[in-house]
């Protein structure tokens, strides 16, 4: 068997930044996966398509969203609903915008811990 | 029926580093609990007891990060192994302060567009 430990024990770190709203997830990187896809397709069956994820698991994220924030994430597109096409609004990009930015920030911010961590790691 | 939308609806923000090594999660939140609360504790047994799982997914989350880790994280203590009984060494002490403090640098970090994003949620 050909061995490939090198690739296999690479460490990464990566954040998962939840927000919540009472019981739900209100954005996290599931669903801002979601919108980016959605952003760079401008249509949910794409977006969708794209992550591996069903068409109604996609819609039942967006719906999840909509109930959190305060004003729409997404607008119907050209497509139109049948066609699932689909832009970000205005808040859907600036979520999601802002939900990258902190992404950037925290592992930004947590680089020199990451580092010293990095030596306990076998990798 | 009473109506306590104020508490359901706040909003939460956590990071959920996680840090992988190959295919297993060498860290993350519920690791970081569960080496908290067997510092607490000094039992493994009491520590899952705690968190709500059963011993044996503790012993095998115990095992998946001495897989990733250069030096053992827990030693048996007092109670020996067949009680549960098991202190962090210096290394799992280490580990799990390095990942408190990423958790809190993350969060710092990224208030202000947290605050941003906040303005964005119903709540």
């Amino acid at each position: 068997m050909p061995k490939n430990s090198a690739k296999q024990s690479a460490s990464t770190l990566r954040p998962r930044l939840r927000i919540t709203c009472g019981e739900d997830i209100a954005l996290g990187p599931g669903k801002a996966e979601l919108l980016q896809y959605l952003k760079e397709t401008g249509s949910i069956a794409e977006a969708a398509r794209r992550i591996g994820m069903s068409y109604m698991r996609a819609w039942t994220l967006l719906k999840t969203m909509e109930r959190c924030f305060k004003q729409p994430l997404v607008k119907a597109g050209r497509g139109g609903r049948q066609g699932g096409g689909a832009t970000l609004t205005e808040t859907g990009l600036k979520a999601l915008a802002l939900y990258q930015q902190m992404d950037e920030e925290s592992l930004r911010a947590i680089q020199p811990a990451w580092q010293e961590m990095r030596r306990l790691l076998r990798s």
